[in-house]
């Protein structure tokens, strides 16, 4: 990522990013982030995530699945994870690009198979797959958008992390 | 998952587990499930995802990333999706072995190198690796602890999600 100028373009902070940029060229070890989350459950199917200082994001089940229906469940925080995080890049990488983004929406879904959540069989709970359909309005030309497509998705932190088998560790206290 | 009793047990619904379990036995297809997630861009780093009918949860990135530090990153957001996902797990499952649960805790993290993020170098721009330290608080003995563990790793769809590689389609309409 080239960046020079303090241009707004798509109202990103360029400037900002290529501070990061410049720090992390200097000294590579500032490229290395953690992130943190801090998960309370509230009886039921219910719980919160607690991220800095933010308002607790709210979690809960379907009712059909045993919930009570009053906040968007793990696995559509997943899909809207990835989805913000497509966004971001599309916006970062056309900003770069000099291409102004007049918006970007972004479909995203993915099956489930409930059979090993509910203890019914054994094997894969997750997403057997997901999809995402990005829709970009710009007057830039359908090349250039879809170079930018191909930077966004070589480039994804979500996306990659859902690509890969990332080790997941789990323990007791 | 044995389900026979319409007990409030840690506040979970069993008597609806239980129908969609009896559901899927008499007709598995209807363990397939999908689910979607809508997301639009706001300009700079900030998105809103939109699931259902529920208010839309917001996305920014930090300041030191360029965004606005009005909400969770999609990172974040990931980290959360996940511990929200266990908390499920462990009231399910623990309400399934009449064991009762006075909390639950989880608190995740995760490091991410931002260097192919930030369009420094190619590879994996994902999470290396995600760690969750459980705290359950129960008057049940340990080893019953250690198995309600066991049960919610081997079942856990985001868990699983994270844990494989997941084909991720993302088209440019």
């Amino acid at each position: 990522m080239s960046i020079d100028a303090t241009t707004q373009l798509n109202d990103v902070d360029l400037a900002a990013v290529g501070g990061l940029v410049e720090a992390i060229q200097a000294d590579p070890a500032k490229a290395h982030t953690t992130w943190a989350a801090h998960v309370n459950w509230k009886g039921g199917f219910a719980s919160e995530a607690k991220i800095r200082s933010f308002e607790p994001t709210q979690s809960d089940e379907p009712a059909g699945l045993g919930g009570g229906d009053t906040a968007p469940n793990p696995v559509e925080q997943l899909l809207g994870a990835l989805g913000n995080c497509l966004a971001v890049g599309y916006a970062a990488n056309a900003t770069v690009a000099g291409l102004k983004l007049d918006d970007v929406r972004i479909d995203l879904k993915g099956d489930v198979d409930l059979t090993v959540f509910l203890g019914l069989g054994e094997g894969h709970a997750g997403f057997d797959a997901i999809d995402a359909q990005v829709t970009l309005v710009s007057d830039a030309p359908r090349e250039e958008l879809e170079a930018l497509h191909a930077k966004v998705l070589a480039s994804s932190p979500v996306g990659h992390t859902l690509q890969s088998a990332v080790p997941v560790n789990i323990s007791l206290a």
